[in-house]
């Protein structure tokens, strides 16, 4: 058995006797309410990044918090940007440097959306974890700590050095960290090797998978505004132009019932299919029935495996998400909204570019409510956005996380494309100039944005044993 | 000097020496969190209800509270229907008897809303009193109980016998008060001899108005349900048949920017326009204007008077209220929201039957779900109704109202209808048999059911010396 088996054996072993350790350590990251939406608890983002480093330090990495250059608070004036988590262990030149992206703050969760325990209380059941932010992105990020600690405490060296950045702002557009890491480019960042992130998820439930793309994403906000203040729809409707009515008109112009998007031009940039990447769909592991009963739908858009995973990994898709300054509470109420604000989104496939995209949208919603003759104002907003990514899965980086797994759960990984956005992975690709590689930690079912949100014990466990393997292997490339 | 004219000059300087009263009174009301919408306050309720009682019962009204057969709460099983007040000032058989009918409950408002004041505080501000309910409908139901207690500390008999009913649930849909009413029928609202409504609003802010019409209401709720939690935007948009777009499209569907509705038969019930009806809109003291300004819109629906009136008066008009279950906080989040119930409502006009309506509004929006073959769940709801009202304002009791007015005021009233809806109106017509006139108390600009509600300080003191003035002129008649 050579040092690389013998380290990775004594590894698993005190990882295998500390699960329970690495649960309680999973429900401290979730009960710190880090939502990044809700504007009025800031002070837990700074909680969450205190909270990483204070474990890294313990580990013997080197951490600095560093403000981001914040000049669009996301809302109101009490908002302070949570510092970007910067972290070094080991600077041995003799060995690679594989820098590690997380993020540490979450989707806005609360019991009354449906979840069925407390969304900041991990809860354990059924060999699950539930809680916000279980899979996306604590879980992952702890698991890093996991197995940090793990050497450290088999005596094991690391077989490379670490770098890490921890943002606590990743589901409300990363804010300023984009401008933080091009100006380390050529610092901090410019002995990096490869790049590892983990913050996506399985296609299905049963075959891990390694990521080699990702959609992008375009956000807007579409501002109607009709009249100074709400009115009473007895004494002014049937006179006024409403907002309400002026922006569901130009919300469904966006799609249409067969999901195709009716944006003149939006089309023009996706990427030719070829024969080659046709056939690549049909050898991942799908269950085309699994995936549509989880959804709960009787039929979705399309039907076979091949259409599915396309239509969710290299087209565009578009999705309303909702309407702020309208009636949303229950019961019943007689008002016309003065200001609504829709708000959808795109997801953005190669070769599509935010910023044409952004001027086909408004500039198509401009026209459609210039042809309308409303006099109501009308501002259509880019809000967040991120290109897509394609890497190459054949790349050292690809190889060391591939045999990884493998050692782990025993199979190849199938080599997968993502239909969320995860914007940072394109900009370290570039800020690096390095491979960077997707290591999908969360199963298929984990419910990441949505009620519930889980992770099986199985995929943090393993998942954290396959952060050591690949530590190993990719000091071996 | 007669005696009607004696007891006058008394009451009304007793009115101008206890202004400050009246001012704290109407704070005190203002006060109670009284929204019938907000099932989680339904003590606040029985509260207002209780405050109403026992100041009637001081002034030696026999009182009574009455709970209503409620058979669906609004939501969540937590919520009790307030019971209404039922109230007996005089049993003289030689007078006759006023049936007042007023509601305690008010419209949610919060300051995050954009009131620029907390609403249950009463700010008193440039001659206007600003709260929730300051006109709709506390300031005139406490203007009823100033106008008794004048009556009472002069020493002046009152000139008729009043019957009250206060309800706490008109903004919800006054659950269950109809049933009550047509119970009463032939008992306590057997020797009712004319009813007197104080609910609504003049159509400008100069000349006072009494109203002999109303639009009615029947308010929707559009349920789809695409998947059985929510989802996100990246793993699933693009074979997902989203709830929001197939709800975004129905709404659509509905009114055209020119505000016609587009509900096929929806327009055939409505009386015609006859060339006397059109004549007696011009003669209506409004200024096209002001309103404009008032709305803050560049250009209204309408550009005449005449056409402005009608629109909003004598020919239904359809509003989209707002979306629940969508994402409609500050900020950005991806997600394809599961469940998401529309709510729309139709002001109705003579001759349009709610149920005529609401048949044409659920098979219109089914057959056009069914044609898009959507596999989505709809469920298309009546949440409550009301039939619109016409009266004759040649009516005894519109003529002692309007000489009410004339001497409080110094002018003829307008004769007006209203675009808001007060069911009870019909109800009561129907139950005693007998006229029912609108005593409009607040301003054209006072706001109701929208932010910055308040009645101007005029409005109150005056309007409750045309009460008093009425009871002497209905005593005549």
């Amino acid at each position: 058995m050579g040092n690389k088996e013998k380290s990775l054996a004594k590894i698993f072993k005190y990882l295998d006797n500390h699960e329970q350790t690495y649960v309680e350590r999973l429900r401290e990251a979730v009960a710190i309410q880090s939502v990044s939406a809700w504007v009025h608890k800031s002070s837990e983002l700074l909680r969450i990044v205190e909270w990483t480093r204070d474990h890294l330090e313990k580990l013997g990495a080197q951490c600095q918090l560093i403000n981001v250059d914040s000049k669009h608070p996301p809302d109101g004036s009490a908002f302070v940007c949570p510092p970007v988590l910067f972290g070094d262990l080991g600077t041995d030149a003799r060995k690679k440097t594989v820098l590690v992206y997380g993020h540490l703050d979450v989707q806005p969760a609360s019991k009354s959306d449906g979840w069925l325990t407390e969304p900041f209380d991990l809860i354990e059941k059924d060999d699950k974890l539930y809680g916000r932010g279980a899979t996306d992105d604590k879980g992952p990020v702890v698991a890093w700590i996991n197995i940090i600690e793990a050497f450290k405490k088999t005596d094991t060296e690391l077989p490379v050095n670490l770098k890490f950045v921890f943002e606590a702002m990743e589901e409300s557009g990363s804010e300023g960290l984009d401008e933080l890491l091009y100006e380390k480019k050529d610092t901090w960042l410019a002995n990096v090797d490869y790049v590892c992130i983990c913050d996506n998820y399985w296609v299905g439930c049963k075959t891990p998978c390694i990521t080699y793309g990702l959609r992008g994403l375009c956000y807007f906000l579409v501002e109607v505004i009709c009249a100074k203040q709400d009115l009473h729809s007895g004494g002014y409707g049937g006179n006024v132009h409403e907002a309400m009515t002026d922006l569901i008109y130009l919300l469904d112009q966006l799609v249409d019932s067969k999901g195709k998007i009716l944006i003149p031009g939006i089309y023009d940039q996706v990427a030719p299919l070829t024969e080659q990447e046709r056939q690549h769909y049909s050898t991942i592991d799908f269950n085309v029935e699994e995936f549509r009963r989880s959804v709960g739908t009787s039929a979705l858009l399309q039907k076979t495996k091949e259409d599915l995973l396309m239509h969710r990994w290299r087209y565009p898709s578009l999705s309303i998400h909702g309407i702020e300054g309208d009636f949303n509470e229950p019961g019943a109420k007689t008002v016309i909204p003065c200001k609504v604000t829709g708000k959808f989104s795109i997801r953005l496939v190669p070769n599509q570019e935010p910023s044409t995209v952004e001027q086909l949208v408004i500039k198509y919603l401009n026209n459609l409510h210039e042809a309308r003759n409303s006099p109501n104002y009308l501002q259509v907003q880019p809000h967040h956005n991120g290109r897509p990514w394609l890497s190459d899965f054949n790349n050292k980086n690809f190889v060391a996380g591939r045999e990884a797994v493998k050692r782990v759960y025993g199979c190849e990984p199938d080599l997968t494309r993502e239909g969320g956005s995860i914007p940072i992975t394109l900009v370290l690709q570039e800020c690096t100039g390095k491979n960077v590689m997707l290591l999908a930690m969360g199963a298929g079912d984990d419910m990441a944005h949505s009620q519930n949100e889980k992770i099986d014990k199985r995929n943090y466990f393993l998942g954290t044993k396959v952060l050591g393997a690949y530590l190993f292997e990719i000091a071996e490339q």
